[in-house]
């Protein structure tokens, strides 16, 4: 469990770099959800459309947590799965970067 | 709950106006959630078909149940909802027609 202080000026940004990549899954997500609806052409593909959303929004619950104890491995995970870049997060202070580097090592 | 004996040829009749009627509707509900993915322009929109589809099934699950025994109530619901034509069940025997016509007075 994370305990930093997060200074007003790391807080705004953590919030704009998590909710552009936030905006951007979702905007993916629904990109492919309309394509693979677009595309069912039967019953059994329109019921797994069912899980599918379920899933996914099961998956953006559990990634997206913005608790300041969890946020630097949020961001470790979503530099790892190439939504966010590294250096978006420059504005946070070095005890910060470096939980994130660490947390990119496993 | 109805006991009544149903023949090789009551069956058979019963299978295909059920069958049809079924195939009927979900190609309705494709046709209808298609639609709907198709309208879906935000992320709200795309979760509330997880609920249209959990809606749909569950109704489908609950409305077509084969069971002898629920069978001439479910053709009357089928009947009053504009999915079957009563004449089609006239290949049934007339105290399976009776209850019908009783179940569509309520």
């Amino acid at each position: 469990m994370l305990n930093l202080k997060w200074s007003d000026s790391e807080k705004k940004l953590a919030r704009q770099v998590y909710d552009k990549a936030l905006k951007s899954e979702l905007a993916n997500i629904l990109a492919e959800f309309k394509s693979k609806a677009a595309a069912a052409s039967n019953v059994s593909e329109m019921w797994a459309l069912e899980d599918y959303l379920i899933d996914r929004r099961r998956e953006i619950d559990s990634k997206y947590d913005y608790r300041y104890s969890q946020l630097l491995f949020v961001f470790a995970r979503l530099i790892r799965e190439g939504r966010i870049d590294e250096d978006a997060l420059s504005g946070l202070l070095p005890e910060k970067r470096a939980v994130i580097r660490r947390a990119l090592e496993y």
